[in-house]
């Protein structure tokens, strides 16, 4: 088995996180910005001394090409983004991409050339955080998002899409929707489980599905000195069971089913007033259809007879259902694969966060490689890796792609 | 055993909601306001009329005297407050005031002239909508608020409280802390029991001890969709899980504890974020000082101990303690005796709410009467009584008046 160059890795991640730096050792490279824009110059500028052509495509999509044995042949793409949250960490997004340099750094070097091209993609706009929604540049790839609609999308400045694009792109040369013949990528978890179980590799089977419901409860607010407890309609106590009703649900869908209350306010609230009307909101996540459908039924019933049992009235209402994403099961057998016969301990997970891959894998043969981060920590400068994981990850794509491009 | 002329009372009832009423019924005096002004004057209109003389003392507490055989006795003083809520009822304060009006109206009728002084008093702001605190007049009286913060006390335009007295107030004639051979208040219950119950009359036997907490709960937010519920420290779920506490702690104090969550917010709150850091409020209510520290203790002991099970952080602050306020014996039992002599249906029942009567009755012996309000509602331009309870309320307070002055 091949294995990478890992200081060369760690050191093309820490030149990276030189370009817009944060204060407290994070990155903050918006999309579209000049500071992504010199992110991406620095990243071609890598890619080109080994040989890649680079090309985008309408929406900003950059393509590194690394041309095969066969240039006809469908490329095999690796990759993932290299904008960032304003304040956000060194690794999200770019540790794919630049995985996916070491991977071509380590062909190169050994002068292997494989059947199939291979390219490393750098997907516009993944965070969300300038424009909305996440994941725009692969939305537009594969169709699901309109172009025309996505290059319209304006920051808090007025400023669209479509202008940065004039500003940073040469002429789109490579079409939308051009087929591939897989994409691999390569993430931090951006959760706590691989570290928790002091695993290396997570082997993604997929992206969960998620369900967002609304809850509006209304009980009767009342003077809180003046009203005897048999008398009230207390909205808070009456919500208070409703969530340990909730907590249990996620304990009766174990381990793979969740729950989170995220938020919840009390409508005029004061501190000798008893809570009136309450809303609240759910977030399931399944990576299993059949069960986050029976999830949701179960939290419709079990809610609406606590509401009923304290007299309060409750509407519950769907915000959005986004169903699972299930990646090809040869291409996750294939990092299953390479990860056991590199002897790294690993699990099979869920990604639990959005990915391009959950969009990519509507459009080809799709899997995605996890290595842990610290604390489960993302979005956040103190985002934080280790050099031995992020090599051992490349390890995995590198043979993957080996694999998959011979 | 007298009784007073229900729709005499009604009438006038009537008449001063008129000033300042607003559109959905209501009245909105605010205390010192000139509508406030307007409300005094009508009422000082109507004691003059009876023979009554007209004074007020330093905070503006107007104070209507009928003589009796002997000036030199201590005055029996009735009364309540004419000041209202922005969007206030018609029975909230003015009931009392104008109930002392009825029952002056029919010694007048009757040629009865009670051996001691009777005085019918207007408290200033008691309300607290315009100036903090609520009962302002009542406790500058008493000697519990000095005279010269209360003036200085401005609402929202940055009027004072002297500004407004200065233009409405001759020159005080009245000492403060003068003393009182009793004070007794006619109110709106201002919550559900009567009405509930079928009741006309509440015999009250006194305010009840508050007390007031704050509690700070730390877990740590993360991701929804990556965080495995064995590894959350979802301070949500610990909250309702102490809610829930705290909902069978009144349970174990009925009926006389009561336990409110009147405020709850969720430190940066998202929808798809695991509640980090969550502040709510406790508001715990028992007649008896030692029971609300009982119930205290019990809220730090069982709240902690929830947040070790589960791994959050807690901090637990209290942030006001009021002792309960018995009403003097002999003045309840005086109340007491004429209900059951009227044979009115009552019970003795606590004030869940603040009065000016719980000030006075650190000064002279005092008792209060409470009728019925539809659905405990006050506050609200919707408060509504009966002219049947209004009037036997009063009959209760003219028995009582006529005893105690006799």
């Amino acid at each position: 088995m091949l294995t990478v160059n890992a200081d060369r890795l760690w050191n093309s991640l820490m030149e990276m996180a030189q370009i817009a730096a944060t204060e407290k050792g994070g990155s903050g490279r918006l999309a579209l910005s000049k500071d992504d824009q010199q992110g991406r110059m620095l990243f071609a500028d890598w890619c080109k001394e080994q040989g890649m052509t680079m090309k985008t495509d309408a929406i900003g999509n950059l393509f590194a090409r690394l041309e095969g044995q066969q240039p006809d042949a469908l490329p095999v793409v690796v990759g993932s983004h290299l904008d960032t949250q304003p304040k956000g960490g060194r690794f999200d997004g770019v540790y794919g991409v630049l995985a996916g340099l070491e991977v071509v750094r380590c062909l190169v070097e050994q002068s292997i050339t494989t059947l199939k091209p291979i390219e490393i993609a750098v997907w516009t706009n993944e965070e969300g955080a300038r424009f909305t929604p996440a994941m725009l540049g692969s939305a537009v790839f594969i169709g699901e998002l309109p172009l025309a609609q996505a290059l319209l999308v304006k920051d808090t400045n007025g400023i669209s899409v479509a202008d940065e694009l004039q500003r940073m792109v040469n002429a789109p040369t490579l079409p939308l929707q051009r087929p591939f013949d897989a994409y691999f990528e390569a993430h931090i978890e951006q959760g706590p489980v691989l570290e928790n179980e002091k695993l290396t590799i997570g082997v993604v089977t997929g992206g969960q599905a998620i369900c967002w419901l609304d809850v509006e409860v209304k009980g009767v607010a009342a003077h809180a000195g003046t009203t005897p407890m048999p008398l009230r309609k207390d909205s808070l106590f009456a919500v208070a069971e409703m969530a340990q009703a909730l907590e249990r649900l996620a304990a009766d869908f174990a381990p793979d089913g969740l729950v989170t209350i995220g938020q919840l306010a009390i409508a005029k609230s004061s501190r000798n007033t008893i809570a009136g009307q309450i809303h609240f909101t759910v977030d399931l996540r399944n990576p299993d259809d059949a069960k986050i459908a029976k999830m949701e039924q179960i939290v419709y019933e079990s809610l609406t007879a606590i509401a009923e049992q304290r007299g309060v009235e409750i509407a519950i209402h769907r915000h959005w259902l986004s169903p699972a994403t299930p990646f090809d099961e040869t291409c996750v057998e294939l990092v299953h694969d390479v990860t056991k016969r590199l002897a790294y301990r690993y699990k099979k997970i869920i990604s639990g966060a959005g990915h391009d891959a959950i969009h990519l894998a509507k459009h080809c043969p799709t899997a995605m490689i996890f290595i842990p981060c610290k604390e489960g920590l993302s979005h956040n400068e103190a985002e934080s890796i280790t050099k031995d994981d992020a090599a051992k990850g490349a390890d995995v794509l590198l043979n993957v792609v080996l694999a998959r491009a011979q």
